[in-house]
């Protein structure tokens, strides 16, 4: 049975801005962060060294609603799934919530790519591996 | 005649990731910029002192797609417009381009929001002379 | 008997840069970080309310030296002291550790400071109070 | 004769936080994007290619010190001076000013290196011609 993978942080004072709030383009580093914990604990990583290059996932999209402000030091919890595992992308859904009261969504898309060493990037199928591991959050 | 609001920034350092290109994050703050920067360039402000409160805008919704990398130091055009100017929000579209070539194009919500000493948050119809400023670059 | 505050945190992707490894203004950030969590550890906030305003801790100074480079999903160990607990001031010494090896050291001179509705901003004595439970880490 | 490089920004919203003010960390982001300009300015770039390789700059120290708050959409004058250029490293001095008054002063020293494609970094001396064009900014 798949399910979303659970996380938690704290708000930090770098991510607030001159209106009291964390800032809006936070919680995209927050959903990347979140991912990224995701892909560690099945064993993966988002630049997972291959051979002379490096396969990585760039962002084709990203969007957020934000449904109520949230401020320095409130604890987030964010629940990670995938709405979509294609053969070359993933699409991934981040519900962020202070104190069980849902406070933002968003999704992100991202597309599996081999970067070489030139920091040139090219689209891959993703590897059947990665997939696997990836469907344990597959909702 | 209404018309998109131009503007041109060069990538900085701190805005690119170790996949060699600009993180996907800053594409928010760079709309943000450009959002300010027109509403100065038509004598508003995103943060406007109302006597004890402020005048603010806070985002409900943000969303951008990626169409190809852009890379430290490339010189990006952003050029913005109003696709909609409700009755308390505004909904800006923002499209950034490369020597001509579209890279990205992200859209913005903001509502109009009174914003108290304690930053506590209501929302507003936007004043009839900000209105008015702003259908300038409304599309 | 007083120690350092340790805590410990993985390197985010949002804080790399385009030659590989973590930006250098990103260790001010976590410096920063863990200041904050030292302070809740004993019960303070680096944001208390105080009936209008809010006591806070401007920096005046903040230093970093770098000894070798540290890279995403890096593991860092922190280590919080406070050289010096002045009348109204506190220089904390940070020491960044990855698998036990000094990456970076960094220092931070904070002010008290009464911080009013209207963001302004006058310093004052450290309460008894506080005073007391800073004395927990320095060293 | 020497001088500095001056050149000038407004305080972007990104850069404040819940204080109400530009967050201490940004005036090292602010610093470094001065640098890279000033390096423009005289023909060079903070990464410039070499081969295989890339010629860098990274940091190994440094220091802000804070005089004033400064706030958002400030207009802030940074002047970049070259303290030292050794045989390897550069030491650079970055003022501060809003409307002539001085709000921090910092300063940077990096070191001249090569960087691999596959991010290894080593030393080596500053190039002859590199050393020429910042002799223009060496106080």
């Amino acid at each position: 049975m798949s399910s979303p993978y659970q996380t938690r942080r704290r708000i930090e004072f770098r991510d607030t801005d001159a209106a009291g709030i964390m800032h809006f383009s936070a919680f995209f580093t927050y959903m990347e962060q979140a991912e990224h914990e995701m892909l560690r604990s099945v064993g993966l990583s988002v630049m997972q060294p291959d051979g002379e290059s490096t396969i990585g996932w760039p962002r084709v999209s990203a969007t957020c609603d934000y449904k109520s402000a949230v401020r320095f030091e409130d604890i987030i919890d964010i629940a990670v799934s995938i709405l979509h595992l294609g053969s070359k992308s993933v699409r991934y859904r981040h519900e962020f919530r202070v104190a069980d009261r849902l406070v933002a969504v968003g999704e992100i898309t991202v597309v599996c790519c081999r970067i070489d060493a030139r920091h040139q990037i090219a689209s891959i199928e993703i590897p059947a591996a990665t997939r696997e591991r990836l469907a344990r959050h597959t909702v």
